[in-house]
């Protein structure tokens, strides 16, 4: 059986791992307050282009996300979030568990919000002459790539950014795939650009290389503040915080992030192709490693019998939407064994 | 200015104060442990047609749900609502503020839920294989009359009841303005139907008659115990608790309650009538005593000019939907008055 | 039996319930946008001596007192409060409820907090060097009169101020009896004091004469802003909003809060006065309208046939502290009957 | 300089490193519920003594401590807790962010809770006439060995089980640190102890050798169902979840676990024993991996040029408990060093 159902089913990129051993001896102190994490904050206000952000290393995304928003709203403010945001969907209700309203909003296939229903929603609760009796939205939630795999553009990006600053909202990018995205093929947005368009973003790690970990980036002042005590109550403070600078350490000391995310993104466009070529239809336009065809459900047996997938959605009686995906531990070969299946399954159509 | 804005612009009913003045130096002890109080539970246990219920009174309707909601839910848990529910869109996320999510269905103008609705909620959820990664359903909100008027069938919340029971979900009927629905035209639905259909529901006080207070009737016996902590725990254990006592036992023992809310959805049918006769269609339908007419932009500002009314929904560039209210303190001749505008605005159509 | 177990046994102030009545039918906006909420909080504007200071009705003490925590604390951040404070011991976790963690401080029989402790507790924490990893001070919570009846004097109280000033904290003082306190015999605090000195208070009237109802005052700008999305939120919006602007209008309208509180504590010195000739001595020393006498067990039952009392501590196997209450209502004869009661047991003494 | 300050101030054993290197490139599912983490479960199981336990891994203590009592507990229920109880003071109030107050006791040095001062605090609830307006008593939370390294003996254990179930609550258990508390000179307790007497209990890995991670027992049948939701909602749930069963399988397939941490007591002895001989006093009786001996203030700053120390409490004002900590990482030769450095400072007592 070969894995093609989610970007975590290995464990980290060898030079971690080795990284891990070599230092393994070494005593330093806990919490994030070691070397190695100041190495790798180092390396990542560098990619930020600017010093003047915090760097924290969380855990897990789920994590880095409630813990964020907890920490930035009022109990009276909720957070905007695509219908299809993972905040909203797929994290058992973290954020509402800190007391904080999901602000589901519509979206295309594609999973993005735009500036555009940032300000109507805005403007209509404002407009409302109840509305103290409602949640007051203060925070945007986008992903990057999105859970369908989508990326924004820059002057997407730049459109909500000015939309957030006009209302004073927060705009939070969740990055847990960002290596992808930032590696996509005609994407114009980096960390740079995000360190001048969010108040707030993380780097992911788990899904990009890492055994585990994600890089919060804080650019606002106001969201600084005692964030540590944040990440502590909400049990995401490392007590060997030393394992998470390492690996960004190791992810971006040489550009190791950006070379294995290319490279799943590469594995993934091939599989696109292979499947575009059989015949099979698309849920979503994604350019990054998770892509999203769509097949009927007779060939889906066949396909499981040697291939993990992740079932996706229900397009039809007849037709599901899977999700396969790549990463840097993906192996060309495997690829090429998936491909040919993809064909074969194609000329059953 | 005649105020048909909502049904709570004057104070109670004269019976409900004039026992108050009687028995305003009577001492008693507090927290609804008093005389009054088990008076009133023992005539809302008559109107359940049982004696097996608990009955509790807060003091407001956000209150009692977040405080029902809250003490019957784990906290992974979320309850199930329309997505024009009072809880999902009009108190400020104070449910979400407990730490769950409202899982928002969409429904017609009618604001109902469908048993249909509720078993594909379900179903959908434990047939995901990562559905512990969602918010697990376990309880269904619902307004009788909902948010625009309606109301339910004994069929519609037989089938409800059924569908709730065969998941394990809990049914919860917000009835702010019970009164009103158990005396419109047509219905078939009584508190006693309730009291064996609902696992809990409450009886509204302070929009049909009272000063302020909502009986809360706990049928299901797992959502019984301590439900007194969480009533204090959440800010609505009034001091002087015989203020509810006092009021529903005012209401409910000789029919006041009934009395009074069937005559105020008589005056709201002699609104509808006219804005029907007149030319000006309905946003929903409802036979209770919120009438939702739409209206021109243009004739809004002379209607406005002496009548308060609120603002419901925008139907188009030119025409809003409003909601116009009776209530027991509605007096016939300012109805008169008012189907009197109405009419004169209806030859500017 | 006559009650004297608390200062919540009967219903409000005569006057008041008469200008309910007189009111009753008025139409008024609800939510408290009122015109009578409106005189209520310029009157007591009034008595602050300025015009800067945000006033908001609550329904209760427990929901003032987490409604004002939440809103004024980040997740991370603590409350001081005396162990005795009501917030620590008698709301059912209501303040925990919310996230925020009671510090609770050891305090004298009196239940008083010191400048000295305050600034303690806030070098300790900061002076750790895992204070990360500890809940941070933030507010400091007191209450005038205490849960056992003592008073701040001014010279206390700008102590209290300026320790919180200079640590960057908030001082919250609830006034739940604040009436009695303001009255008693030998006191140096006023209105005026607690609105140059304390961040945000609440002048009580639930306690003090009226049916419920407590005035929040909000002094500090940082904690103004979106209050009213609080009460909401947390099921305090009353929505005949007016019931509590006319309780408060009447109360200090021409000083009617004083002058039923001042009579009350005459009862009650009269009371203590009864208890110290025949003997008893005193738990704690109060000057307000709630007095702590120990008795003998075997003395407690008689006392008991005729008296409700509340009971207070044990203070040895066979001693037990109690409370008696004074209020507006407390009738001359029945503390006559009283004295002459306890005159009697001080015989068996 | 050589850091005695904790226990987790290196990696991990290096078996687990190397276990991890060697299984990196396999493909497991997500989430902890591939084979690795089975195998971990059952070995536990086997530890237990018994079959029908649940065992989940979590990456934290703060979080397994935060997770297991929010899951447990109905919003208005409460942890007993010694006062210097992890969850007490070292967690930025993590339980109370959840909305459960922890019901603090007071204790002796050693840190441990009695039997009978949790029948006293659950009786004086249940007397108490307003018991529905306090915070109700439900669980207890001990740790073992406790913050100041002391042990409950098996006798200690049974007699607070007993209590617990005598009175409904449940008996929870932190073992952060329990490797060295099964492996210390004299205990008479084992983890099918823990199985027989505790609701729920964690073998800590952190502070044992692992690189991270707990693992949460759960006995009681009623703290079950759901529990993968509530990791998942608390940030808990890994998505490379085999990382943690790789570790607790290397540490309990051969008694990995007991060995080190019996070796890191053992040169802990060798501490202790030293500071005794030189002349130090203990702020707290320890047999474990943490000692907390007490130095004058002058000597410690001669002895924190080359060894790193945890600062534990004040004692006076010339004098500080300090806490010395060993783990499965302490060099034989680097507690050599340390001990002739303390007969040196012990001669300028």
């Amino acid at each position: 059986m070969l894995y093609f159902n989610c970007d975590y089913t290995e464990g980290a990129h060898p030079r971690i791992l080795e990284r891990m051993l070599n230092t393994n001896l070494e005593q330093t102190v806990g919490y994030g307050e070691d070397q190695y994490c100041e190495q790798a904050r180092a390396l990542i206000r560098k990619e930020c282009g600017r010093q003047d952000v915090d760097v924290h290393f969380l855990v897990g995304g789920t994590q880095a996300n409630f813990t964020v928003i907890r920490s930035a709203l009022r109990p009276h403010q909720g957070v905007i979030s695509a219908v299809t945001g993972h905040i909203n969907g797929h994290e058992t209700g973290a954020v509402e568990a800190t007391g904080h309203k999901v602000l589901a909003l519509p979206c295309g296939p594609e999973g993005k919000l735009t500036a555009a229903q940032v300000e109507e929603t805005v403007k209509n609760h404002w407009s409302d002459e109840t509305h103290e009796h409602q949640v007051q939205p203060k925070m945007v939630y986008i992903s990057h790539p999105t859970e369908n795999g989508a990326l924004y553009t820059l002057a997407e990006l730049e459109a909500l950014s000015s939309a957030c600053k006009k209302y004073g909202l927060y705009l939070f990018l969740d990055g847990a795939r960002l290596g992808y995205g930032l590696t996509a093929q005609g994407t114009d947005v980096t960390i740079a650009h995000l360190a001048r368009l969010c108040d707030v973003f993380y780097i992911g790690g788990t899904k990009c290389g890492a055994l585990f970990g994600e890089a919060v980036v804080i650019v606002n002042q106001d969201l600084k503040p005692d964030f540590r005590y944040a990440i502590k109550q909400n049990g995401g403070m490392l007590a060997k915080g030393r394992l998470l600078g390492i690996q960004f350490l190791t992810l971006f000391e040489d550009g190791l992030y950006y070379e294995i995310c290319r490279a799943a993104n590469q594995q993934a466009y091939r599989i696109a192709h292979a499947c575009r070529e059989a015949g099979f239809p698309f849920f979503a336009e994604s350019i990054t490693n998770q892509q999203f065809p769509v097949f009927p459900n007779r060939l889906l047996e066949k396909l499981g019998q040697n291939y993990l997938y992740s079932t996706w959605a229900k397009v039809d009686e007849n037709h599901t939407a899977i999700r396969l995906c790549t990463s840097w531990a993906t192996k060309e070969e495997a690829v090429n064994q998936l491909i040919a299946h993809i064909q074969e399954l194609g000329k059953e159509l």
